[in-house]
């Protein structure tokens, strides 16, 4: 028997031990015979009334002491206690599988490492994706490949929201109340609208593409707020899908560049093509060429079932050290003055818009002036940005 | 040092060389400097001039008794003798890993049980999709999840003339000979276009998802050489796309049918969008929901990529048993009598196929009718359509 204890019992964690009850012949018929068992679960609140109500721990000690416990299940959130009981549980020789993209983006280097020194493991397939099997395809399946660029749409909600909006004529702000009232949103939203939760996810993939710490401080982070219904209609006339991106390109210099922003992406590009809650995916390898991952980017069960995969890797005792080195990135280049095509939408009038940019195609829409730059510098495109001495927004065009 | 041996120095073969030199780098960061060294190529031809060309052999003897090589590449093609020199190969316990959808099909379970027996590995990620990782995501990553179906574009070379088809305005004969020029179709295109190429891979996919070996011969097999560019329009027209799948579906009478068959697939469904030679591989676990894989299904270096993600399995040494039961399938239901909704394009009358068919609604292209049926079982479809007493072609509506 295979004794599991569950840190944080909410969502993911909840959904973990469903999967356990769940699916435990499929289970078992994958670890020729061995039983899982839910031994601990660790939560400040009691769960009156639940089957396991009986597990339910408030400290992490009598877990940590117990030898009998051979995997923890971080399903906390937040740094804060869940990077400090996950270092406790790997020094304590236990295997420790997460869901939290925030541990893993700041000290997932540092805890592999512990990991790998006591001969356990430290795994967060379901970090990132939900449930789209993404962190070992890369890591394996893509491990004979260089990597050239991982590109992701990698919050659900953000997906949901823009596809809300574009299919229901609305603005920002009421597709975002709805989605809270429907539960796709939380209530406090910033962490998903504004990027963070994107920036955390493509800090991760583009550590394990690269090989060191790409830290969040490190990648430009601009989130969907500014985007209105009419953003979504002139792309759509002009053969683009605007999605919120977690970018990481290798360019020709040698360096990479990381970026969480929207953009512009072509109708071609299969990636305009993930909708509502779905996360897609796209990585390309120098030998595979370009491959798509498509699924629910969260939700209890998607992304218990990549908890569950990571666990049944503990359980099959193969011993993985998937990961990056605990060093900062040094291959980073400047992303304040990568070159893109952009969208912009101004309050400026057509004639200091073709003053500043040159022969540009402007068309009007409720009062605002929209038009496609060509490839230009950020920097660059920053400063004529300035010279229009008005409102503006922009988003940038994916190639 | 791991020492391979390449057996059939092909498209594949040739590919898995080339990688191994390209990425020589990239590969020994993930196995710990361990260098990677084609001591034998086993191929009838000779290959002057290539700078391989001196470990190319044209007996399986000296491989077999070289204690050195403990990896065997097989990316022979064919049932025989590719079958008789993997076995012999695990029985002198060396790891196989393939790229050969026929032998896998056929007689994967037993080389997977002898693989086992001599705690090697038989490893078989290249012989579906091409370089899309969807073997071992499915095994591990999806190891949580009762598998309710697997659908997927398997063949590249049908996609490429599909696509085609409707692109260029085309006729099949056409497209397929286009396709034969540019090197997308083989000179013989039988088994890509008549489906069995397709049938061999959904096969692997089911023996993998449910447990046990489904057989070519127990799948239905329909190709793509009936179809006409009218079908592709009447099918945009309607929201649909047409695609060769293979599809695994578990139904609710817990029985699992298969089939390979060219589907209307739905505009919704994210396989209508996969294009070209692209393969794409969709997945439904009871936890995990939708997940969808594409990617180059084919090709030299994609599936060169495969073979090295399992290369790279072995020589971490994660002992894998990766597969299913040496036990003939006892779960698939008789795909005869499936019911499904149909289009029909016929020379009979419109008063014929309404007596026939009663209230469908029926057009006229180009001197065929064409209609969609209710959901209907396929034997009571076929006693139908032999009422019309005319020439018919069906295609089966994806639900």
């Amino acid at each position: 028997m295979i004794n599991i204890a569950i840190m944080g019992f909410g969502v993911v964690g909840s959904g973990v031990a469903e999967t356990i009850t769940l699916n435990a012949k499929a289970f078992a018929e994958r670890t020729e015979g061995l039983e899982l068992n839910v031994k601990y679960i660790l939560d400040l609140r009691e769960f009156p009334g639940h089957p396991l109500a009986d597990r339910v721990v408030h400290e992490i000690t009598p877990i940590l002491e117990d030898e009998a416990v051979t995997i923890v299940v971080e399903t906390m959130g937040g740094t804060n206690p869940a990077y400090d009981f996950s270092k406790k549980a790997l020094l304590a020789g236990k295997s420790v599988v997460t869901s939290n993209k925030e541990v893993v983006a700041k000290h997932g280097a540092e805890l592999q490492a512990i990991a790998r020194e006591k001969g356990v493991s430290y795994l967060f397939e379901a970090s990132v994706g939900g449930g789209i099997p993404i962190i070992r395809p890369m890591w394996q399946c893509l491990a004979s490949n260089q990597i050239k660029s991982v590109t992701g749409i990698l919050n659900g909600t953000c997906n949901y929201i823009l596809t809300k909006m574009e299919k229901d004529k609305e603005d920002f702000e009421t597709a975002l109340k709805q989605s809270q009232e429907l539960g796709y949103a939380e209530r406090n939203p910033a962490a998903d609208v504004e990027g963070m939760d994107t920036c955390r996810k493509i800090s991760i993939l583009s550590s394990l593409a690269y090989g060191k710490t790409v830290s969040t401080e490190d990648v430009i982070c601009e989130g969907i707020t500014k985007i209105t219904y009419d953003d979504l209609v002139f792309a759509r006339e002009n053969g683009y899908s605007i999605k919120l991106l977690g970018r990481a390109s290798k360019e020709d210099d040698g360096k990479v560049y990381v970026i969480t922003a929207p953009f512009l992406v072509p109708k071609e590009n299969a990636l305009s093509t993930v909708n509502d809650v779905y996360n897609g995916i796209s990585v390309v390898g120098n030998v595979v060429g370009d491959v798509l991952f498509c699924g629910r980017g969260a939700g209890s069960l998607p992304t218990a079932s990549a908890v569950m995969a990571d666990v049944l890797d503990v359980v099959r005792d193969c011993k993985k050290s998937i990961g990056w080195k605990d060093e900062k990135a040094d291959f980073l280049g400047d992303m304040t003055c990568f070159a893109t095509s952009n969208y912009i939408r101004t309050k400026a009038e057509e004639n200091t818009i073709k003053t500043v940019f040159g022969a540009v195609n402007v068309s009007n829409r409720n009062g605002w002036n929209v038009f496609i730059t060509e490839q230009i510098k950020n920097c660059e495109l920053l400063t004529k940005l300035e010279k229009l001495s008005a409102e503006w927004v922009r988003i940038r065009v994916m190639q």
